[in-house]
């Protein structure tokens, strides 16, 4: 049952993450191939403690390759998923590229493992927060549907790559010294500030990251029903994505109730110590696999008790890209 | 009309803000009495070039103070308002201590100076994150009443004070460092890191910052069928707190319309430059006194045009407490 592995873009910090969670989870190996662009040619990578030389990506470079964990970008997957898929590889593919593609299946093992079947060659992974908010919602709304969602982001710098964490390193130093902070990855200042996503802002006003939580989770779910709105920020952490998530749902439902039913979700772990004022933050789930949840309260806003608001916190590198990934591989 | 002012707690950071803006709007003194705790006997205050020795608070301090501007913590308003109240001054309390006093009008001077008249002796001055909200959500309410609001918080460290912008400063060059960071103001690492706001959770499972919001806007407002619910969070940002908003209006309402009505309000900046992804930043409002709105955007998760999604960012410093109460005291 081994098979044979390639990592498309070993070397970004998807990359990496895809190299720690298969020797973490023992995924069965038989052969990996580590792809990179050009540039990173003559580099090495190691796994379980053997050297292996960095490839370049090419058309030709997937023979005999069963699984392909691409995460190099969604021009990338556009120009090689194709010829993954021809060498007879199956292609989980991490860009935005194949996400709304209708007969491509978009996948959270979590909530839609039965559409990992449907593929024709490519399994789509979605994006960091989306992943991260349907996690806990889906058990939720499988209890309950979910009629309307209103989400705020607080996102790390590396949901933009390893150069998104060097910048923020990079400023903070700058500023604590009384320089000016250097501009490279982001067009605005990050180190002690914050702003709203870096993704474009479409006519409607709303940026692509917020447009893929609503789009996402509408194919993840299969329900076309569920209104969502979201507002998507950077924030000036390293790690992990948290999202203050107000959920409307179709009948009452408590604070004990959900509690009840996210302790017993799959991928979830509730963090919600009021008397302590001991909830989620990034450095908690820093380098895990959970998505952590707490802040569960009754919403009062809302008319008979149809309104819950919850606090969550994921790792956004892990579960929100290189662990979703690999769990769709394994259940391949 | 010079006024004899007293400065209650002028060493903290809103007492010395306070200092700054009487200066910056030649605010008419005819004397100031540089007020704090015993433990800072001994310290000067500048005030247009001339120094004044720091004086102890204490219940015989208050003698020919017209205005007295407190922010010195709850509990020192409480020991001390009533004594500068019989002494014959006016008090601008900045503290929580008095602002859900029915009699105790609460102001924010955009929406409701009428307020100010009623006073008997006592004005409160609101939480930050509530003022930062109301000054621009009031001019949409009264041309199209809000009848939800969804918030998201984004605080500022410096809304615990000088020691919050120490502590995250302290924190970063120890993690930098490669050194664990240390915890004195806060129970959690803020460095890097971001925490559900450190006020006390209360038994709804509400944090009392989330609990002011909901109920000041309704007081200020004179609204109490504005439903709100609300979730705060303390970010790694030194100055300025940033907000989540989202409406549901009683009437259909477009993104030109909101953006129309912000242009001519009084107190707000609107910034709101899609094509650039330029939007309010807490570098924007760092030492401005309006409140900066941004991303204003229909949210097409409710129906019939009644959602609009807005993004904030104002200094919590200056107009979330100091300026907010010089105008009140301008108004007198």
């Amino acid at each position: 049952m081994s098979k044979n592995l390639a990592i498309v873009g070993v070397t970004g910090a998807v990359g990496q993450e895809f190299i720690k969670i298969l020797e973490q989870r023992n995924f069965p190996v038989k052969s990996i191939k580590m792809l990179a662009s050009a540039r990173s040619l003559g580099k090495t990578q190691k796994f379980k403690g053997k050297d292996y030389p960095v490839e370049e990506l090419t058309q030709n470079c997937f023979k005999g390759v069963d699984i392909a964990l691409f995460s190099a970008g969604a021009s990338r997957s556009r120009e090689f998923a194709d010829a993954a898929v021809k060498a007879g590889a199956v292609v989980v593919d991490n860009s935005s590229a194949f996400r709304m593609v209708p007969e491509i299946p978009l996948v959270v093992p979590e909530v839609n493992p039965e559409d990992i079947k449907k593929h024709k060659g490519i399994i789509a992974n979605p994006n960091c927060s989306t992943i991260i908010a349907n996690v806990p919602i889906w058990p939720l709304h499988k209890a309950n549907p979910i009629k309307r969602m209103v989400v705020s982001t607080y996102q790390a710098v590396s949901g933009a790559g390893q150069a998104g964490m060097t910048e923020l390193f990079n400023q903070t130093k700058e500023i604590l010294e009384g320089k000016n902070p250097t501009m490279n990855k982001f067009k605005y200042q990050i180190a002690f500030n914050i702003f709203s996503h870096d993704s474009a802002v479409g006519p409607n006003g709303y940026n692509e990251e917020e447009m893929k939580m609503v789009k996402e989770t509408r194919k993840i779910f299969h329900c076309d029903e569920i209104a969502i709105t979201c507002t998507c920020v950077r924030i000036p952490v390293p790690r992990c994505h948290c999202e203050s998530i107000n959920l409307e749902f179709k009948d009452s439902i408590t604070p004990d109730e959900v509690r009840k039913l996210l302790e017993h979700a799959p991928g979830v772990t509730v963090l919600d110590d009021q008397k302590n004022n001991r909830f989620p933050m990034p450095i908690d789930a820093d380098g895990n696999d959970d998505v952590y949840v707490g802040r569960i309260r009754q919403d009062e806003s809302l008319p008979d008790h149809k309104g819950i608001n919850l606090w969550v916190s994921g790792d956004q590198i892990r579960k929100g890209a290189a662990l979703n990934a690999v769990q769709i591989a394994e259940k391949l």
